[in-house]
């Protein structure tokens, strides 16, 4: 056997470099931390591990041996999907190994707006000793969920914990663990009314484009806090800015933006009810310890022919 | 029947005295909201309703009639009981009633340090795009409970929920829910090497005066953070201090101190290690209706002399 493992952008870890190696002696690794380093490789490769956005339509068609691209992220944005189908090439994501960070995230956060943390923060800088700010409780809450999937599931159990009603939007409407109420897109507007946080989880997809504008922030509470961890173009910043200002909802925690990184000048910044957070929700030390479980056991099946591919993408549908 | 119910220092809630008024119209209630006010009531009092620090020998003494004190807080250090013990007066206490908000304080102080919530917030000041502030999930973690009652328990509960192991430290030792290991006095160097997390829910006793000084600090994970939500009294502060400059553990949370508020002038509040939150951990809007909750409960036995009265305090014991 004489498998060709190319490493693009995916830095790997040293321990974890060594440990594959170490493992795999009969696979050569070729190690890279930049496409442009490892297009050399390319041709040889029969399996790609990368981050997802270093592909385009020419180097997928140089790749003339690749049988399998391992994407250790969930974000697949910027694949040359047309190209990869016509190639019958396997696609796999990371997808499911963010579910941990961005549901401890969520709640941090959730958390942190509820007990008003900006302000304790501040009044401690001031050296002052005020218990007036209000303390917003979890316990009795009530979450909206758009996009139940594996980090949407996680963000619903520990929300549950904290003894609150979960409403979650999904494609299907199926009912899902943890979950009080499934709505389609239909019911879009009846969680964001009935919701005191909001979360949303959603892909990037011609159809989630601008999903949250006017007249979804027209209907939420004016308590509401919105948080974003999903993909930027879910919302659309101007009406969002606006919505702010005149009232219509409390606060909105943002990690993902239309443009990244978030340009210094933009007004979310310093925006009294916005908290601009560096797309750093998904970040983990078990972030690629995590993602190796996931490409040994695809590894595993890519070998032997036994066994499912976890997380293997459908290359039309780009999910 | 004439049974006087005088409220003292306790400021309740307006809709919640409409509904006692209404509901008991066979009850006389004086509210007040301080002592001041309330003293010329107290002779004929059958029943006091008080926060628990407005008390004295003498104030008892004159209050010839008392039966009962319900103490709608925790915190019972200022409790004349000696002269309550000679005068056979029951007292009850709201203790439980905190667990909610405090267990979500210190989840949330818990996540905010371990993703250096502090630091986001900077750089969001400075409108700077900076990923690289290591991200601790709490998922794996452990935390060790200084004080396994009803308070310790929530966070024992909702600690599970994030996938961290816990240990407690009880009197008994006995084993108690969502605990994995339950320690005694003996076991609190152990449980604070052990500990990622380390919150203390200690009541204020003689035997909890500086139970966290010097050599448990030198013991902790250079790694580690402390949370007080308990009473200030546990913690040796110039020890803390010391701990803190010499690097023995990260960072240490402190809502409560010796001397509250505390002073302006003190270290603590600007202290890059230390955040500083005044006394507000158990602080919620639910507060006043779960207090009435354990009231009412209590007063059903007090007028029938059916069933056992809630968080009945030993007066010689003081808790």
């Amino acid at each position: 056997m004489n498998i060709v493992i190319v490493v693009s952008s995916a830095k790997i870890r040293k321990d974890l470099r060594h440990y594959l190696t170490e493992k795999y002696t009969e696979l050569a690794f070729r190690f890279h931390t930049s496409m442009k380093e490892a297009e050399k490789d390319l041709t040889k490769a029969d399996i790609l591990i990368t981050y997802g956005e270093d592909l385009d339509d020419t180097l997928i068609s140089r790749a003339t041996n690749l049988k399998w691209i391992m994407v250790i992220s969930a974000g697949l944005d910027r694949m040359p999907f047309a190209a990869i189908e016509r190639q019958g090439i396997i696609v796999t994501n990371a997808r499911g190994i963010h579910a941990i960070p961005m549901a401890e995230y969520t709640l941090s956060m959730m958390l942190q707006t509820g007990r008003q943390m900006k302000t304790l923060i501040e009044n401690e800088r001031q050296k002052e000793w005020d218990r007036s700010p209000v303390m917003t409780e979890l316990h009795g809450k009530t979450i909206g969920i758009l996009g139940i999937g594996a980090i949407g599931k996680e963000i619903a159990r520990l929300a549950k914990a904290f003894n609150m009603t979960v409403i979650g939007l999904n494609r299907s409407g199926s009912p899902v663990e943890n979950v009080d109420h499934v709505v389609t897109i239909k019911g879009l507007n009846s969680l964001l009314e009935s919701s005191d946080f909001i979360v949303s989880v959603l892909p990037k997809l011609p159809e989630t484009d601008d999903i949250l504008r006017t007249p979804q922030f027209k209907v939420m509470k004016e308590t509401a806090v919105l948080i974003n961890i999903g993909r930027g173009n879910a919302i659309n910043e101007d009406a969002l800015l606006t919505a702010l200002d005149e009232g219509e909802f409390k606060h909105v925690v943002l990690d993902v933006f239309k443009e990244e990184p978030l340009p210094a000048n933009h007004p979310f910044w310093s925006h009294a009810k916005v908290t601009v957070t560096p797309h750093m929700s998904g970040i983990s030390p078990q972030y690629q310890p995590r993602a190796l479980d996931i490409f040994e056991h695809n590894l595993h099946v890519f070998l032997t022919s036994r066994g499912d591919y976890l997380n293997k993408i459908d290359p039309v549908k780009g999910y």
